[in-house]
């Protein structure tokens, strides 16, 4: 089977683009003597993490139970899921922790902190600190975080914090001082904790850009990253990644076609491509995607999406000339502003390794049952 | 079980809701003495289209070969799929046409009318027509009309529009214009073709704004509209709906709580509630979600999603002081920008009726697989 064969739309990963930005991240965390624990709210597949291990399997990071479920499903023991939990889903946790490893909770909040700390599952904890998104977290400096961490007993592990606030920044000095941020915000909680005579072994950070940025990780246990993997438009604005090193596309035919007023029309539109907008603030607005020819190269001038109704994509180009090679049925690769959310419209990866042949096929879990 | 029993989040339909929505509708359609034929790409559930025909089949629209082939398994046998397909997949549509009683496609390109004309499979087909939308179909009065028709041979069934530019409009006056845009621009094409001496038993217009809206439907022999029978936010802002009478909720758990800092944050973010931003451009930008109380009453203020991270909605309010009324894990039910958008996140609804009782769950289906 090749993409010429292939039904649309559908999820593209490439191969050797996922494996080469897996090992540029590797590279940036290995500069620090710091481990990975990748996250899989991105990809949401064990075939990828697999690669991210090396075919084996490690201590990772996801974003919801229904994720944690699966990757436990699939070998993978050392599990830190990343956001906050509602006392009511700690049954169901604790089912899955009594059969991994480790399953590692967070929490900024002192009756959770409780629940967790009385519940007979073998959990762990780390208290989440706010380094500056101002989202969730305790601020390293608060009386909270003495008290959420005591009440989480001999269940307490450690902290963690996501500097999110890295999305906001455009250039690399601003970037590395979020990573600073992150940092100091979360070493300076450890440091009060250990004060109090509480555990702190777990020191946790990350952001894709951060990760990438970071000049100094000093106290740091840990880093998480997800993004990385695949990359997406708007990290590329953030400096993550180039516009060629993206792995992730959707291949969309063409459905409609008006050269004349200027326009094609896509098979790939608010469902296949989501309605994220992120680039719309940066200095390369690409609507909801870009589009590139099928061996994924910029054939068509600056074509983005420009209109996203349900099942349709308006493209519209600076280069509309270059419609001419476009027939309807004709296919295209869209790159996504933001690979975490278009990717969750799709059950599986189509992969290919550079070239047009699809090489496997990934599955991937979404959802929260 | 109850809604407060729910894992969240979860998708949440309101069956007294969508009935009176769907009776609203039909009667708004018979004053024309016109038949509805439900676009079910919204709902995607053979439930809910079932509830539109009392509990029975009737001819329905979709907006993929995927929803096609659904609704062809629960026992629907007249169907028009409203977008355009390539060639490419022809076959696929053609196995479906042979075991339905009608399976009705549309194009507006020559090329593919001839492919359609050519296939063994039963296929009627109508040509689409552009009313002003400027996004497929072709123009009422031009040549590309009679080619496009003389191309599908005895395949030929009639012409189509969507009238989707009704969603730029913000009153009335300009929702009838947008109407009548629609009729007068299908009923011209179907006399062209008639006068050409082509069939045109088919004249179909739809959307919710313009099918509730439409002052006279002379000439037009079916009317498709879909999101009417859940209703959103947006739709409120174009008058096709009420907030109290929107049957289709998120229900969302608070997993943070900074009332000091004039914020929670609910376990729904860009995944279980979508990154669409309609609301945007309307005099009542919602963010990503209005935050009602667990039994839909909008009891915190104005309160609306203002930040969408993948699995953190982070809400704020013109009433901040009622956050004292949320506790973690209290629940809230999230008002959606685009109810299509939203539920594709979801494999199934909760049914309640006014309570908080889930009396029933009805699948959906996703994709395009």
């Amino acid at each position: 089977m090749t993409l010429d064969e292939l039904s649309t739309p559908a999820l593209i990963l490439d191969r050797g683009k996922l494996q080469a930005n897996l090992d540029r991240m590797a590279a940036a965390v290995a500069r620090h003597r710091v481990p990975l624990r990748p996250h899989l709210k991105t990809a949401k597949s064990a075939a990828v993490a697999r690669l991210a291990f090396g075919g084996g399997t490690g201590p990772i990071t996801v974003s919801t139970l229904t994720e944690a479920e699966y990757f436990a499903d699939h070998g993978f023991d050392d599990i830190t899921l990343a956001a906050a939990l509602t006392p009511a889903k700690l049954d169901r946790a604790g089912t899955l922790a009594r059969r991994i490893r480790v399953l590692t909770l967070v929490t900024d909040d002192v009756g959770v902190a409780e629940a967790i700390a009385r519940h007979v599952a073998p959990f762990r904890a780390l208290v989440e600190i706010d380094s500056g998104e101002r989202r969730s977290g305790v601020l390293a400096d608060s009386p909270a975080l003495l008290e959420v961490a005591r009440a989480l007993g001999p269940k307490l592990s450690g902290v963690l914090t996501h500097g999110g606030h890295s999305y906001l920044m455009r250039d690399l000095p601003s970037m590395r001082r979020v990573a600073e941020e992150e940092r100091s915000a979360v070493v300076a909680a450890a440091t009060r904790l250990r004060a109090a005579g509480l555990n702190s072994p777990v020191v946790s950070v990350g952001s894709t850009p951060t990760a990438l940025h970071a000049e100094r990780l000093e106290g740091v246990t840990e880093v998480r990253a997800g993004v990385y993997m695949f990359g997406d438009l708007f990290q590329a604005e953030l400096g993550s990644n180039t516009h060629d090193q993206m792995a992730l596309t959707v291949l969309s035919s063409v459905i409609g076609r008006r050269p004349e007023e200027g326009r094609v029309v896509l098979d790939a539109g608010a469902l296949a491509l989501s309605k994220d907008r992120s680039t719309e603030k940066t200095s390369h607005d690409a609507g909801f995607g870009l589009v590139w020819d099928i061996d994924g190269r910029p054939s068509f001038g600056r074509a983005v999406i420009e209109r996203a109704y349900q099942e349709h994509g308006v493209v519209t180009s600076d280069r509309p000339a270059s419609f001419n090679e476009l027939a309807i049925g004709s296919k295209v690769r869209v790159a996504p502003n933001h690979a975490c959310i278009t990717a969750a419209a799709y059950e599986r990866y189509f992969v290919v390794d550079g070239g047009r042949e699809v090489v496997a096929e990934f599955d991937r879990i979404n959802g929260w049952e």
